[in-house]
């Protein structure tokens, strides 16, 4: 078994956009295995296990993932992962790796894939709501797949948008009001928010929104009058419906999960049709186990690795350790 | 955070006997957080993971665990496991441990706290069918609870039974035919079948019975009849509805879940009557994910450990990897 302490250092933002697309379009095939997220409520949080399997790649696995919103005041970022894969046709546990970084890297990878798949335009402006670590990841995937004219970010704390312009000095990003960065070709809302932030009348007609931020039951970022107004695809429909996006305004009768257009693996290998000219398109990303795995997979026989004993000594005899 | 290559080296069977029964406890009383075991099919087998939070303990943590029966061909065990321990107030993980032979333990450890819960008397003979590994730990567990005039173990295999007898010199141990063993005062069945191996009839009154081998959909060892006859504790309702010895029973219309007399939990806390003298007690044990974390919270800081880095370095910054 190997220990990979920083597989995000040996991965390309490039091979993961194409990894994480490939996963989608596994998953609106059925070709993946990957049950619903599993919370358990911790104090001043909680933590999510994400098994899955991807046979196309001949690898499973699980991400352990925390959310603690509070941790930052004890100098401990607030997400914090691991990934333990699996051999399929054995089940030997093959390496466990930090997913940290792994988590922002997909979920940027996400967005880009879904503004590739879902916006009419390849270039304009790109609007932040938001300016933490999922921020920053998400911005780089998106220049990847969009020509970004300018880049405008908010943040509820202004000195968090300052930051957040300092730390991408080669890209044209600048602190704008929330109204300015919502009027963007494509939007990226990346907060922890529960109330909804932005308003359905500061977003253009032809407006693509990657909305990253809702995860659990009770989070939202969207003005409900959007979703009605716009396309709505999912990264996975039992997962949207319990912790997307559209949670919260199905709760309140306000949306429908039969609105819902389809999922981004359905776009993404025909079965789902693109929306008309001038329609608003919303990406509602929850977060997919097997974007982590084939983050994961791509790390594989790379960068520092550690060696762990795991078959090795008592463990594999019938009677180890059973006579103290 | 910290790897543990072999943990079940620094556990006693008696200090994990008592762990095991205090997370009953806790589970019986609604203290702990144990959302149902999520089966992901594998080519050859299938792996189960199972979160847990034990607030008593201050621990929370995953077991990843595999079923391959095929494995033994390649020289690998049919069943392999991970446990991953998280800090609950900053869910940061903050071990790995190697929870192979962990798992026999506390699923002996298990039986143990139901015979002496259960059974009604202290001391006789112990019959056990199958041999694997969870024939010894089961064994070395339920010695420390009931004295052993005499061991009778039956395997469909014959060598198999053989070598158990040799690995255990220091107890009256010897192979009989199935129906002898099913006579026993306590009996341990450890198998795989997905056929009724004991019948009702072999069975006598006032015997108890340490059901521990069906622990998917579609397992059973017992006879339907010695269900309907006997008093069933189970170790989770949901967990055994679905994957223990009454699951194929419940599915054919020969048992209700109904029927089910509750939880060892509530046994061992006074809200769960006991049974009638004379009747027989089955246990049915599909295995607590609370009880693979209250083992592993055992060897915390004990034995090999290694430690590994996790918060260190480049992971713990925003942008970190993101500009490959």
């Amino acid at each position: 078994m190997q220990y990979y302490p920083a597989p995000e250092q040996v991965i390309g933002m490039d091979e993961l956009i194409t990894a994480v697309e490939a996963a989608f379009v596994d998953h609106g095939r059925g070709r993946t295995i990957m049950p619903p997220k599993v919370y358990v409520p911790l104090p001043g949080g909680d933590f999510r296990t994400m098994p899955s399997y991807i046979p196309s790649l001949d690898v499973a696995g699980v991400k352990i993932v925390n959310v603690h919103p509070e941790n930052r005041r004890l100098g401990l970022p607030t997400v914090m992962a691991l990934m333990i894969l699996l051999d399929p046709p054995t089940g030997e546990p093959i390496a466990v790796m930090n997913a940290t970084a792994l988590t922002d890297l997909r979920t940027g990878a996400s967005a880009a894939v879904a503004t590739r798949a879902l916006s009419p335009v390849r270039s304009g402006s790109i609007g932040i709501i938001g300016s933490g670590r999922q921020a920053d990841s998400g911005l780089v995937a998106l220049t990847r797949v969009f020509d970004a004219d300018e880049v405008l970010v908010w943040s509820r704390t202004a000195s968090h948008a300052e930051a957040f312009v300092k730390r991408h000095p080669d890209l044209p990003v600048k602190m704008t009001d929330i109204e300015t960065a919502a009027g963007a070709d494509v939007l990226l809302t990346v907060t922890a928010s529960k109330t909804p932030l932005v308003k359905d009348e500061w977003v253009s007609d032809g407006a693509h929104i990657n909305a990253m931020g809702a995860d659990a039951p009770g989070k939202q970022e969207l003005d409900p009058a959007l979703l009605v107004r716009a396309a709505v695809y999912v990264d996975d429909m039992q997962q949207a419906v319990h912790s997307g996006e559209v949670n919260v305004p199905i709760q309140d009768g306000l949306y429908s999960s039969q609105q819902i257009a389809g999922t981004l693996g359905g776009v993404l290998n025909g079965s789902v049709h693109r929306p008309a000219p001038g329609t608003i398109t919303i990406f509602d990303s929850t977060g997919l186990a097997i974007t982590d795995l084939a983050a994961a997979h791509l790390a594989r026989g790379k960068g520092t690795i550690i060696d762990l004993p795991f078959l090795q000594g008592a463990n594999t005899l019938g009677i180890s350790g059973v006579h103290k």
